[in-house]
């Protein structure tokens, strides 16, 4: 059943898919009015623009092996199977911030969704030093629905339990438990440096004995705390936005996990970008500055709210007395200072991966200067060195160690 | 294809199936040279005793309804399937511990063992204040061994996963949310007090704010927190032993959880006998408080073996360094203090729910003298509400709590 499509393929797939020829054709136009390009430059799926008179839609397939590097790496299909579920999921959760499923097969591991044509990568356009006014009330939205409504918070015992089933999510999970939290953290041959960073450094936090503790924690709630269906992957390649709307893309790596591994990704990646910004340009800086702080108060704030409505209007049994809202609010604030101490450690772990593991930032290793680049990846070290051996009242303080570590 | 069985149903069900026939009986002998007798008092499932001249077994099925409240209280029998399961993976670990499985059905939900008819139940040993020399030994390799190689410090994380999945018991994990983390802690219709308990005391646990907010933080982790298939229900009546022999049964339960959830509620239970024991009977109180403190240091000795002797075995890259496997074993030391603050925390939880929950346990409940057993009762709250809301450095000082409440 399964075939893997090209230009010519997908029309003759298209055409005998009535679900999505329909959307692009009216029912006598023939196929040949369709305009396939192959559009894609990931790393795991081929992805196409499909464009009629009428309309223009995004296919994605996944196909059995990794994309970048061919058919000897083998990975199997089955990723884009969550990648349909969680969007399905996301979707309906924060409808607007979630591109529009116009159909999928799990068979053929494809979907078809909106063209997100009037958008761009939230990366490419921090690089370019674009502002976007509404990014953190859309991502602390994102981050505070979808991870209380996939929740113990919210569902019920079982309905969150046939989740973590079904969001089971064995292989991709292996290659974060691999490139995020063990493999930059020792001699490994996957990972690639900048060949100006003192090498030295590299070694030292290798061998640090708090560092490897901590980030052996964090590998360990990685692997068995199943909080809430994340994203898997919220760095700021996955988001595509413009002035007015934000999208968040490509939740493959969706899984039952711990809460602060979304939100500590996202948050890295921006410190990332903030190290990577020259003191001068300090609009810039203090944009992305307030972007930090911004996601996450935000978040905690919603995500707050979402816990006390929740509370209120399910009253249940439990905190049904006079104190009873004050004292869940209690352990709602108890449960989210707990979240932000497991968010500074994926954000810690995420800073070091991005900088001597195998994949990369393009706002740090596009910086064309080698030993520029290094110096701020010595700072991006040193930092995330910092954050995850330390304990913070809250993210001002973060902040405030962060901007201790930008040394230019 | 299912149906329940009785005595004359399960002779006929025995001759017809083979592999539980060889076992008692010779080819040519007939059916009616075996006896069978019902001898289950449990809460749950149908328990007989089959007897032939060469040897004897216990079959145990599950019906499909609550055993001892009858049909209107319906109870998939799917739960069956757990117990067998999680059976023969305990025993494939522990072999000494677990008793030995003939014959299991999926389809008939029932499973035919070994006959412990030279053991007894330990709770009722100890009752009758019976020592077991051994017992802390058995119980301490029990906990250390199948939570060590179920969880992800030695299964890979596929296996792992899959093993999560497949222990997916969410029908009694309901159970265990609602009758240890949520009905005793608020005014509940299945909850049961003696007469002569002051209900003031329960009244105002019920509503303090470190103590909601400790249980609920306790019911969250156990919701959330998937480290090791768990036997799920060990208190002293699913340990059955003579001096030399100590098997657990019953793990029904079983699911992936929190580790300190099984040590938990198992010296929970130890400690309410602690208390049932008046001071007078000092040898037996001695006993009780050494299994309580042995139970932990050796388990905690004995899991943190396996970590190290597993690390040495592997040799993973990422600790392999001068000093690598020191500071494994700081992550190891570091894991068991965790894992001791939430044993404490479950321990609380189990202490409180058997004394103002539904389910109590004859060491209190089975003390004639009402208000002697209100005041160990009032002593069992008080302890585990100053147990919740506290930490400790280690089980000495937790005994040290337990033997400031014991006010007699």
């Amino acid at each position: 059943m399964y075939k893997i499509l090209n230009n010519d393929l997908i029309k003759e797939y298209i055409d005998e898919t009535l679900e999505i020829r329909s959307i692009l054709l009216d029912s006598n136009e023939s196929i040949d009015k369709i305009e396939v390009s192959e559009i894609g430059d990931g790393n795991l799926n081929f992805v196409y623009m499909v464009k009629s008179s009428k309309k223009s839609v995004i296919l994605k397939q996944a196909v059995p092996f990794l994309r970048c590097v061919g058919e000897e790496y083998p990975l199997s299909r089955i990723r884009m199977s969550f990648e349909i579920e969680a969007l399905k999921a996301e979707k309906e959760i924060c409808h607007d911030l979630v591109p529009e499923i116009f159909y999928s097969s799990h068979d053929m591991s494809l979907v078809v969704m909106q063209n997100l044509d009037n958008h761009k990568i939230l990366r490419g356009e921090m690089i370019e030093r674009k502002i976007f006014p509404h990014l953190s009330e859309h991502i602390s939205d994102f981050l505070a629905d979808t991870l209380f409504y996939t929740s113990d918070f919210y569902l019920s015992s079982t309905q969150k339990k046939e989740n973590v089933k079904k969001f089971n999510n064995t292989e991709l999970c292996k290659i974060t438990e691999d490139f995020i939290f063990t493999h930059p953290y020792e001699d490994n041959d996957t990972n690639e440096y900048n060949p100006k960073l003192d090498i030295k450094l590299v070694k030292a936090f290798r061998q640090d004995a708090d560092i490897k503790v901590a980030v052996a924690n964090m590998r360990y709630k990685f692997m068995s705390e199943a909080q809430a269906l994340l994203h898997g992957d919220l760095h700021s390649g996955s988001i595509m936005l413009n002035e007015k709307e934000t999208f968040v893309i490509d939740p493959e790596f969706a899984f039952y996990g711990p809460m602060g591994f979304d939100i500590g990704i996202y948050i890295a990646n921006l410190a990332m970008s903030y190290f990577s910004i020259q003191d001068k340009e300090t609009k810039y800086k203090n944009y992305v500055k307030g972007m930090i702080l911004d996601t996450w108060k935000l978040f905690a704030s919603k995500f707050k709210t979402n816990m006390l409505n929740h509370e209120k209007e399910q009253k249940s049994l439990q905190w049904d007395y006079p104190d009873g809202l004050k004292h869940f609010e209690q352990f709602a604030d108890d449960f989210i200072k707990k979240l932000f101490d497991d968010t500074i450690g994926f954000m810690s772990c995420e800073m070091f991966r991005r900088t001597v593991g195998l994949a990369k930032v393009a706002d740090v290793a596009g910086i064309e200067d080698l030993n520029a680049r290094a110096n701020i990846e010595a700072n991006i070290l040193a930092c995330a060195s910092k954050l995850i051996t330390s304990k913070y009242k809250n993210i001002d303080e973060v902040m405030t160690e962060i901007q201790k570590h930008d040394k230019q």
